[in-house]
């Protein structure tokens, strides 16, 4: 009984409230589980040592296999207990972004980034914020919502580095920039180049950039053209959207753009390592159909698909941007390009056919090799940079597509193919040397080995899994262990909510060299993630408080209006009614605020609390109003006292007993 | 050996996709689970039987104590199985209602309510749920968000019914009706009497009216008034809103106000069985304080806590509405109001001194008592509704308050007392007899026996508990078995994510007379619940898609301009461009729409998909429309088209493999 009592001295209930960073993944017996415990725990009588039988009993009321016991207890996180890893996943068109714990799929925030969200005080009144949104403005309007598709944490030497997270808005061609440190979005850019992005956002391997590339053609710049003149005027472009990460923003003056034919450039993904400086994106209608089924032309699902082959953008980045700086460039709208013609004639872009409809495009960890899955196709295509970097330095061309860019022959530039199953998207890669491919018509994720190209298995999703992201997986060092499959359709997985579903993540246990465990379905509440990446919990440095106290949230400096404790005064200005605040438990400071009818009232509120999850909200009511007030945050409000009567504020979060008391009177007089 | 093979029997895996049922809770020797395997599962040979070890080797590496192994298994919900319960919780200032399934407590919707969401389609463009947020105008005004406090299922004969809920906005003094035959907010309600709300929504037995009680005081009708004359101008009112269960909606008309003193009210709830017929809510701030911090009167919190007694509110709602009936009302902006004088006078309106700061107030399941909790109180005051009614019918009052509401005596109006501990706020009730209470200060959920008024059993939340839910709770027959303990404070219990955390919703096995067990924490990533109902989820009756095809979703009839299949068609008219779309895997007809700049669009777009979960989406890139086009669901939008260019549009939706390709091109050429 030796290794019994060894056993009990490593009691596990012993552990304390500090993260445990267990290995996520091992190899388990587990068919055996509850065969040993039924043959052991067969008695009734609990102190007969018959405990065993407990799980059995509880399997037995509750339909769970042996599996579902393991998995369990791989997932489940008791109170307390902290989360190995993040995964941050888009919001699709909700417009936010999902932040996830793994193992244990429990979704601990959604962020706010391109929908105006009151909880966060997110555009609400809050002049820092409601700038942050204006910086998204299209043709100088207001737009409220996004289709977020792909996220990317800021790497330095191709690794996370849990600094900040770029995500991309599909709908209205906007990058968003978030920082981690409190969970912020801190800048919204867009260009009137383009009319719509896929491709966005990807960063390149120390995130001097930030790659947005459109998705459907149209005039650069944001002007009309006939669509018949559609291969002569419409166009794609890839915009590298510089990031300073001294100041934590996107430098839009130090950005460019590549101008690119108008196929629908789809997903991209930067070099690392030897491909470094590289950039890879993929494309479908190379037929360079724009539908019109009404019209007497092919819609654009069966135009786009009448070929055999689109083609791989190969952009040499680092080229590029030494011709920018060598001002080869002219300017559309707002934003500086490197127009088509040079980048074809100057060995900046170069075509490589691949099978048809690609759609994912991701590159390997040692960065030599370029994966793509065609969305009808039944390989994974795994394109050599080597031998596309050789092929293009001797110009040894198969051919020019209609713009005179330059064709590599497809044969030439790949190291194989992985006969996979229809429909393969995306894949992901571990530390053993295995990469996941989804297979979405399938409905499966495939193993296979980097080395021989051989699938080893195939673990059945729950439907239809588009991306899938795995811990770690988009770095130089990926870790192996989890991976999650975001399927499309989650059908009859989960209690029935109406015609609109849930989308299903499930989350695996990739187990080494082994066959893929399920461990979880866990259900999308809101919104439609397309992409997610998962980094180690403990890289991120988040901050408990704003300090100094009245942080401007997106500055993280004091803000020039902060109040602090017995600075509290009104004011009346040429520009109205200045009003400084304080806010902490249970009080404003001043809590009645008197003002005539027409009155521009400027609130200055500082939440004085520096303790931890001390948040105060600031609600006005009619006024469409409301601020969170985090501890040690300043928040800035302006509006028009517009209507005469009664209006009470009061604190939106439960702070205290006497929370509900938190309140007072914004007293607007009639004019009359 | 015969109880093993029987058990092998009833291999648990056997077990359908469909859901299970079991009772949720059964008292379990959790104890000796970890000895009992450790003593059978020592062997490291797996073949030796020794699979026990394994479930060891888990909770050693992640550190998982006995009681938490019970907890994963009693909570663990597998692929394809469904919940037993779902829970609905407010979403506080996020303004939006929160699905939760449990055991599992995995989020399965989030429901856009008083703030727009894109992805559900709701007021981004789409004019049916446009007009639904627009019934909620303030000072004819849009406000877009709310702060959701307490949601109220309907009932039939004091049962969950599963048609419908019910929901407050305090902020902007509004009531949501939701459905739950497609989880659709389907209608708003505001009115001008009051300018905020808190005991909202709570229904009637049998849903013929919902609750609406003010917070903070103010003159009736949304005038000014100086605060100086507090008690003399400013009001509390409770609206009946009427519920027309045949049409799904509140039928304003029929709705009537009770005017009341200007104390704050706060929760509220309805009689039921012997009490059917009344209503009752508590109240703080008998002192009448109105705040002034910065004016030399002390601000609300320590005005309002001065006296040692509040006032609970018990109307004899049917009463009034026979008042109402007879025309002894008058109108107010636009409510029906029954004066106070009226209510004080006819028997509507009484008063019971109650403890210090009163928050929660709930009816027993047989109705005959109501608990109230104080919040700087030490007990759960049991009153006898019996005791109350006898004294209110014998006219034996104590006195009378300033607007000469009659009081009845303390002592004689209470069963007794529950000395439970510093800051109790809410109550709730399972099947065996049992109440439970939350304790803020304490951070403690007390269970006690309504037989003899004594505490039974304590168990510690982190942190700082607010409301309770218990399954089937405020129902005539709760079922036990589950409690949710809905915390305000998560501090350290979740990965870190900024200054702003989740709240902290702690599951618990009430286990029958035995101590309560902590099964599960679970973040809330968006929003501030505040209170929650549970309800068996097999109540439901949600649709699958929307029949016929062509539906509008509010009203759920066929909408006058839905399309079917080859009735696509553009026609220019008087107030503009119109378009009749379908919408189908993969693909809109028409895909190809030229307008002039400056001519209004009108897009009505069907989808003709009746497969489950074949939603599409529909964007208009910059143009700030993003619509959610469920199997069926028509969707009619307009606008300007103000900007020349070229507008891709493309579904929001990963519908298919070609679902990149559903896209199409909104052409605006310019007016020169």
């Amino acid at each position: 009984m030796t290794a019994t009592a060894e056993r009990q001295d490593q009691d596990p209930s012993e552990s304390t409230m500090t993260t445990p960073r267990p290995r996520p993944s091992f190899p388990l017996p587990i068919g055996l589980l509850a065969v040993a415990l039924a043959a052991c725990g067969g008695g009734t009588n609990p102190s007969s040592g018959g405990g065993g039988a407990d799980v059995l009993s509880l399997m037995r009321a509750r339909g769970l296999s042996e599996a579902d016991v393991t998995a369990a207890l791989k997932t489940y996180t008791p109170s307390g207990k902290h989360d190995e890893y993040l995964t941050f996943a888009s919001g699709g068109h909700g417009g936010n972004l999902i932040v996830i714990g793994v193992p244990s799929m429990r979704i601990v925030k959604y962020i706010g980034v391109f929908t105006p969200e009151p909880w966060q005080g997110y555009a609400y009144g809050d002049d820092a914020t409601e700038r942050v949104l204006d910086g998204g403005n299209r043709f100088g309007k207001r737009v409220e919502w996004g289709d977020m598709h792909h996220p990317a944490l800021s790497e330095t030497k191709g690794d996370y580095d849990g600094q900040y997270i770029f995500v991309g808005d599909k709908a209205n061609a906007r990058v968003a920039v978030v920082s981690l440190k409190d969970f912020m979005t801190r800048q919204l850019v867009t260009s009137s180049l383009i009319q719509s992005d896929h491709g966005a956002a990807f960063v390149t391997p120390d995130t001097d950039y930030v790659i947005e590339t459109s998705q459907y053609p149209a005039p650069l710049g944001g002007g009309y053209a006939p669509i018949e003149e559609f291969n002569e005027k419409y166009r794609g472009a890839a915009i590298f959207w510089r990031f300073d990460r001294q100041r934590g923003l996107i430098d839009t003056a130090k950005s460019f753009a590549i101008e690119l034919p108008p196929y629908m450039q789809d997903l991209a993904d930067a070099g690392k390592l030897v491909s470094d400086g590289w950039a890879f994106m993929n494309s479908v209608n190379a037929e360079r159909s724009y539908g019109g089924n009404l019209e007497g032309r092919p819609a654009l699902e069966a135009g786009a698909s009448q070929g055999d082959m689109d083609y791989l953008h190969c952009i040499n980045w680092r080229l590029a941007e030494s011709l920018v700086k060598a001002g080869k460039t002219r300017t559309i709208g707002d934003m500086t390009v490197l127009p088509l013609e040079v980048a074809a004639s100057e060995g900046v872009l170069f075509f490589v056919p691949e099978p048809k409809s690609p759609h994912g495009v991701d590159i390997t960890p040692d960065g030599k090799d370029i994966v793509v899955g065609g969305k009808l196709d039944t390989h994974a295509t795994v394109y050599s940079f080597e031998k596309i970097k050789a092929l293009a330095e001797a110009k040894q061309f198969a051919g020019k597509d209609p713009y005179g860019v330059p064709i590599l022959d497809f044969k030439a530039s790949i190291r194989g193919q992985c006969e996979i199953g229809l429909g393969p998207l995306h894949t992901q890669f571990d530390d053993q040397g295995f990469a996941y491919t989804s297979v979405f018509i399938e409905s499966v994720i495939a193993k296979w080995s980097l080395k021989d190209l051989k699938v080893v298995h195939k673990l059945p999703m729950h439907y239809n899994v588009g991306h899938i992201c795995a811990a770690e997986g988009d770095t130089v060092s990926p870790d192996g262990g989890y991976l999650l499959g975001m399927n499309k359709w989650a059908m009859d997985r989960f209690t029935p909510v109406g015609p609109l579903l849930p989308q299903n993540f499930q989350l695996i246990d990739v187990n080494g060299a082994g066959e893929m465990q399920l461990l979880y379905d866990m259900p999308i509440p809101l919104g439609e993630p397309h992409y997610a990446q998962m980094i180690k919990a403990d890289k991120l440095k988040t901050i408990e408080y704003y300090s100094p106290v009245g942080s401007n949230p997106i500055t993280h400096e004091k803000d020039p209006e902060a109040t602090l404790a017995k600075q509290e005064r009104v004011e009346r200005r040429a520009d109205g009614v200045h009003v400084w605040m304080t806010a902490v438990r249970s009080h404003f400071t001043p809590d009645t605020i008197r003002v005539k009818e027409g009155e521009t009232v400027h609130l200055h509120i500082t939440s004085v609390e520096q303790a931890h999850d001390a948040t105060h909200g600031f609600a006005l009511g009619s006024y469409d109003i409301n601020l969170s007030l985090e501890p040690g945050r300043h928040s800035n409000v302006r509006f028009v006292a517009d209507r005469a009567g009664v209006f009470p504020f009061y604190c939106t979060e439960f702070c205290s007993a006497l929370h509900l008391e938190m309140a007072g009177y914004l007293l607007v007089e009639p004019k009359s």
